[in-house]
């Protein structure tokens, strides 16, 4: 099957319309006119991820990240994203990004299946976009049972990918969480909208101190921050198993067995 | 001792001609002209610290962080922020914060102390500014002995004060690390300069995903995450200690017991 | 009654949706939960003005002009606008500004109040704001009887509070006044609305050589120019009286007896 | 003798790299080539000013300011500024324009001949500008015999040109006035420099509420406000006199016997 | 018949709300109240064309090209253009710019008037502008007869008035040509929506190299570049035409007989 | 040979610190590590520039035109641009640029070399830059005789590789021409420069309409306008033969022998 029909199939379930303006999706590398056998999913396009790809003989390349969000004059083989073009189009290999059109998607992005293992019933987007209702950024729902902040960073711990920082929680651990709203990544800027949604909780990635001791202030959602990687994770083999379907099992479709947490070691505090 | 004397001491160290352009140091509510007996320094001004100010009968809050980095039109009391301005007038109470000129300080500033408790040999700032070389953002130096990657982050989390998150680390857990970045705060932009030092960490804090997976792509220092707060909190004993003796004993001059870190709890990955 | 409820009224009278975008309005100081028991009105928040309300036992300042416009990082006792501050807040009371949104008000407004104090009919917005027809900027209407400009100067001086600098005018004096456009305050940016609205004259204050120069250069309004503070002072009885209404008596609600005209002599040329 | 000698007699006094970067000076319209028997000197290019030019057979007219200091695409004559660049190109009249420049002259400028009216001792530029320490914006100095702000401003009132507006003063009626800073035209920009220069009052133009009212909450200068015209008619008789002299008595050079303050009425408050 | 009888007429047939927002349309020097006898159309306000319309006694003068288009702040006769309106303004000549607006209007305009001279059937804009549909930059129609892109090149100069640098074109010569874009002037900017509307080729002015090497690049239209006087001067006799009709013969209307293309001399390369 | 060691001598020959802030120079494709045997030199990266770099095994091209000059955020086959990358990665080929640092390099630039073929005796920049007095946008020089523009224009042609649209001049056919500006690609805003050095004639490229005609208003040089791509095309082998010398041999170095200038029709006007 030529590229160009994976690419449509990858579009339609992540129309590039929802992207964020400053976004960078699509195709990076790659020809729509040759063939693909075999697809990877990926949170991020690292070196390690690419030896994966020309290992297992992988036609195309499917990251979460972009490689190159900030835009280049050229992919010279000394700068390391530059090298990866080399090696990916040398391997007869594509890549491909869905980001920000990805994290809106209505059914089956990544703020959807974060929101789906977690469990949450009723779940709507936190910031909605484009013209579906079902569309937008992050995600608030119900906890099928309620329980204490702490235990739900317990909970979280143990359905998302292990990573060394592991899940970490601030506001009362005793208090009662019901209503979660979460977002893939770094979505600290919703928490004024998972305040206004009635969320117990807001759980993200890459939250900093001052949001953080600034929430401790007022009354409003808890916060729960994990891995930037684990949060994204789960949208992995949902896409997947969308794309096999997409395509009539005519192209191989996998996950990649690749951890791109970059942390790797943790000291108790 | 009027606050004026007190302030004229603090701005003798902390300089507020090295603060960034951006920033809000120096005196957020007092009058100059009301006497201090009793002065208290923390990292953050948060409610549980302007409980402590009034259960102790102090005259002075000194913070590292602004409480009004954001500017504003009025101080009401509806407002957190507002909410404290009102209760400190009404005891009677100063705040003065001393933020980017503290971190730059050249002898008794935030990065020298981190750097000192951390035991680092022959420190120098990473960004020097100002005319006096010793001053500027933060630091490197030498341990006095090498150590793997995993016993720098236990080192550590043995030396600062103990936080729910502890401290992660990035990179390969066996690489030697003799020569030591570090930055007080959020610091991730100063990773092209501790590379340019030669450093083999940049312990700092507030990393964000992006930043330490494209730092994993190169070669350059591995990083270390540890909590905002425990980055800095190590100045407030020294500061305490240099403003005891520059006002001759006259005022009583003490740090906060409370932990500003806004993480509560904390559920392994 | 909570000052909760005071503001409730003001807000009702003056919808704080109508103030520019640039503009300052709202609590500055006070706590809503405080009782207040009484109410002062005056054009600006000066220093004579709070010895006024410390003096009275005044609970709620309300002004016409923010004290805070260019907003602030702290309110330090040695800057005068943070003097005035802490001064309320230790005598325990409020102050609250009603600016751009008081100018716009439909029917009790400061534009509203000085058309009416010149015995203007059928008075219209010049500038129409928000979705009342009667909500905007300066108003324009007939004189009961036309009069020469001269005439005019000295109607204008008689109605409005007594300055120094008294009321100039620029145009031929012998011009007779029908249709005269209003605007409190520096209101010169609203000649081409008083030309196309067939003005005679627009009055207003604060206005400098060059526009005024230029206006002689072409056929339109003639001018006529008073003190800032008397051009705002109307508002202040229509707006106290309203209030007291709005708070069935509960409350007592006055008018500052000060001038604060910044101007305090004047020599003939 | 050609205007091209008129101007460069001209340039050399008022040095058009003396200018501020957004001002319009130099010549207007008119040939250079062409001859100039007759130089008239007023404040503004008004139509009464052209009037006389016309009627009077005047070759140049020299403005203190510019007819377009915001630029234009054409000068039609149906727009007020275009109809009298017509007539004075109809009528053989060039108009030149000596503004900041004037201002900031050395020995013979506006600010200078405003300073010498009032018979300031050792008087130096408010704000230096260019390499002579003579020139700059503004002029402080000392009476030659101390007097209350009241009576300054009546000395000040007999000194200038008659006009309607007269002069009004804010700051304390009886404030002994020694050291004067002036400002021809709008100058309330120069009160922080009149206060480092220790000054007891400024005196300049145009002056409006708010700094004024922010002027009296804090020490400082007291303020003094003439009509624009006034604070600069002083230099016309000094240029017109210094022209006359460069060029040797070969031209007929004199002053503008019109008002062109525009304000024509006054009304006692 | 007044100047603004004749302003009317132009006005109506080319209405400045068509202009770009940075054009100078309209009036540049001339009184509307003076009578006009003489009308002549030029492509450029030159000194050549000045001295024609001084020779001819032509009251008018009407230019696609503004005299001003980067505004002044004065017209002194040493600056060029500013000595081409003191001979115009003492000739009692008027000067009336019609650019884009004329480029865009929907019926006897710049465009409209190169894609009849070209025979183009049923031309419709390339960018519609206005509410009329007929109204816009540009035209793209069909040719009566297909020819190779070497015969169209030929035809276009048979067509147009002859210039130096004659016509050149980028593409395949034999690449046949049915559709053809057209837009007067400097139009490189429409060669997407020439792609878009189908259009076998671009033909306009002043391509620079970059554009056109990057369009050899891709599939779309082949580009076309004549001198950019040439691409608008069969606006002149239909403006002309135009002009006389809507005057009803009152006035005497001509076109300029100057080339105001500037290049003069070509050496074949 | 490593690719590093020849961009070590293009680097030595055109700094690349000479480059304008906005352009992109350096290497947009390849790897410093691998081997070069052959290098190619063209003006621009086209693709037919790259089907000659592919049919004669060539491992560098170096072009004087960057190819990503507007930066990308990927560059897949479906884009033109992207296309030529794959090509040349495949095929193991680098692509390196030297553009305003080529243009602006003191002894072997873009501009000397148009200088020296033109035979300007004591050629000096139009705009110095660098610490280099020999390095610099733009020549100016003397012609070996004088020679009127027609001949130069003639001259011109004779010397310069030769294109369909030939050499165009705009100025006096009879104007004697002695000193010569000359700035390779689009040279239009040396104009000034070069009024300023005395140039008789400036010769560039993608001149336009108006600021032609407004030099044909003013005392100044004559204008000649060629083909962008003649322009640059003298420094091919120049740099060839200097990139020769520099590697000693042992790298084969050729120029392409492909036309780029985009246009391939010319019909007298």
């Amino acid at each position: 099957m030529p590229l160009r029909e994976v690419i449509a199939a990858l579009d339609a379930r992540y129309d590039p319309a929802l992207a964020e303006s400053w976004d960078a999706v699509g195709l990076v590398c790659g020809d729509p006119d040759e063939p693909v056998g075999r697809v990877l999913f990926a949170v991020d396009p690292t070196t390690a991820v690419v030896d994966e790809v020309i290992s297992t003989g992988t036609d195309l390349l499917v990251t979460h990240h972009p490689l190159l969000l900030t835009p280049v004059h050229g992919v010279p083989a000394e700068d390391p994203k530059g090298r990866l073009v080399h090696r990916l189009i040398r391997a007869g290999a594509g890549l491909f990004v869905a980001h920000t059109n990805a994290d809106r998607a209505p059914g089956s992005g990544v703020n959807a299946a974060l929101a789906d293992l977690l469990g949450l019933a009723g779940a709507v987007p936190l910031e909605p976009a484009g013209d579906d209702p079902r569309a937008g950024l992050g995600r608030v729902g119900e906890l099928r049972a309620p329980m204490p902040l702490s235990a739900f960073a317990a909970h979280v711990a143990a359905l998302l990918p292990a990573t060394v920082g592991g899940v970490r929680a601030a506001g009362d651990p005793g208090r009662v969480i019901r209503r979660v709203a979460v977002c893939g990544g770094s979505g600290g800027s919703l928490l004024p909208a998972a305040a206004a949604a009635g969320a117990d909780v807001l759980l993200t990635s890459d939250l900093k101190h001052h949001p953080v001791s600034d929430a401790g202030e007022v009354a409003g959602p808890a916060l729960c921050d994990v891995a930037h990687y684990a949060s994204e994770w789960p949208w992995l083999p949902v896409a997947a198993e969308h794309l096999r379907g997409d395509l009539a099992g005519q192209v191989e479709v996998s996950v990649s067995r690749l951890r791109t947490d970059p942390w790797t070691w943790h000291a108790a505090g």
